[in-house]
């Protein structure tokens, strides 16, 4: 089984991500938001590109949640930090979210054979169901404005590394992945610490979000796997 | 101080380098050859990229040196390995070298304000060299046809680590720079097999060169730093 980590979205080619299984991972904080809000009874995710997309596709019922910038898109229900939906308020709403990079990684997997949405908190989930799909995987980390973030690799480490402990046969991870898994190996002990001090932790630090770089470095903490059908992610029974 | 590592030939934006200095690095083998040749006693080396220029640049006394997918390039003197430097015939000579990836970096970077090769073999002195010009590092990872190569993201993670021993000030990675250090630091006691096993290593070894493997990953052997004269590599005295 091959996997393959890509470093950002940008570097993706859809063409090479059909049939195969694709991890999105946004850690700061799409992909942590989407793995939360379902595990806290969302109905569904549905991922759209821009703020007006989210607008002209509400329903009643439904909430809205994304960010530009990192802070909370004006009239929307919720921002971006994954704390937001830790009060009840989402269970049994579909939430309409737009984000800056995750909903994008989403998005150019569109045509992938299964898209999941992978974080630090469903690490040894997302590794399990990504590995008993018995599909080549890539590992997309979304980066931030087609570069590369510290956080997302070190995350497609975890899910590599996990995915090695519970893939039948031998995995053959591209060169980039092995990097990333001896980045997050090195890293593991001290990933919050090492992930406040990489260029988003430094950003949302200073707008007032250091909490969540707390909350979206904690390992393999839920069980809750988004996964897309259509154009909705739902969680993995 | 502002370090970037870059993860293939094909992401760096010519531009970025101005007034920089360059350090470009082609483990296997180029910059490992590079650096061996001049510690051997070579005049000076010009990289160049194609073999009908290597050709039509040799003079009188000029050797030829390079490869076409790992191979020794038809009647040229020497091939990419760099045991075949270890003979005395290159002493007082100058080397024309083509390459298909380490060359490419190295002309990628022409316009930068220094142009350095960095490799294993000359990890500290590289590093010190770099840190002596006091400016804004670029670590350019040759990759292998713009696809990134472990054993380059490695040694610049190992420049990097030796570059803040020796720096003046705040160093500042980018992200990129961040992950490739903690790679290396996690791989640092087993260099050698690591590398044996990633997709240049397992090439080289079915090529019959997996000794070339050893001698590339060899750290700080070596305090010869090869640096660009106009279009020549001459060793910073």
């Amino acid at each position: 089984m091959r996997v393959d980590v890509i470093a950002s979205v940008g570097e993706a080619i859809v063409d090479d991500l059909l049939h195969k299984t694709v991890v999105a991972i946004d850690v700061l904080r799409a992909t942590t938001v989407m793995t939360t809000a379902l595990e806290q009874g969302a109905e569904g995710i549905v991922p759209v590109e821009t703020v007006a997309q989210a607008r002209s596709l509400q329903q009643a019922g439904d909430l809205l949640g994304g960010e530009r910038g990192c802070k909370k898109i004006p009239g929307f229900d919720y921002g971006n930090s994954p704390y937001e939906f830790l009060d009840g308020s989402i269970a049994g709403r579909r939430l309409i979210m737009t984000t800056t990079n995750g909903t994008r990684a989403i998005q150019k997997a569109q045509k992938a054979g299964c898209v999941l949405a992978g974080s630090f908190r469903n690490a040894a989930a997302c590794a399990k169901a990504a590995a008993a799909l018995d599909k080549d995987i890539v590992l997309l980390c979304a980066g931030t404005q087609d570069v590369f973030s510290l956080e997302d690799g070190l995350c497609a480490g975890a899910l590599l590394h996990e995915i090695r402990s519970v893939a039948k046969g031998v995995l053959a991870p591209n060169d980039f992945g092995l990097a990333m898994e001896a980045a997050f190996l090195q890293h593991r002990a001290n990933l919050t610490d090492t992930i406040l001090n990489c260029s988003n932790g430094i950003r949302l630090t200073k707008l007032g979000y250091s909490q969540d770089v707390g909350f979206c470095t904690e390992i393999s903490v839920s069980s809750t796997v988004p996964k897309l059908h259509g154009h909705i992610l739902k969680p993995i029974q």
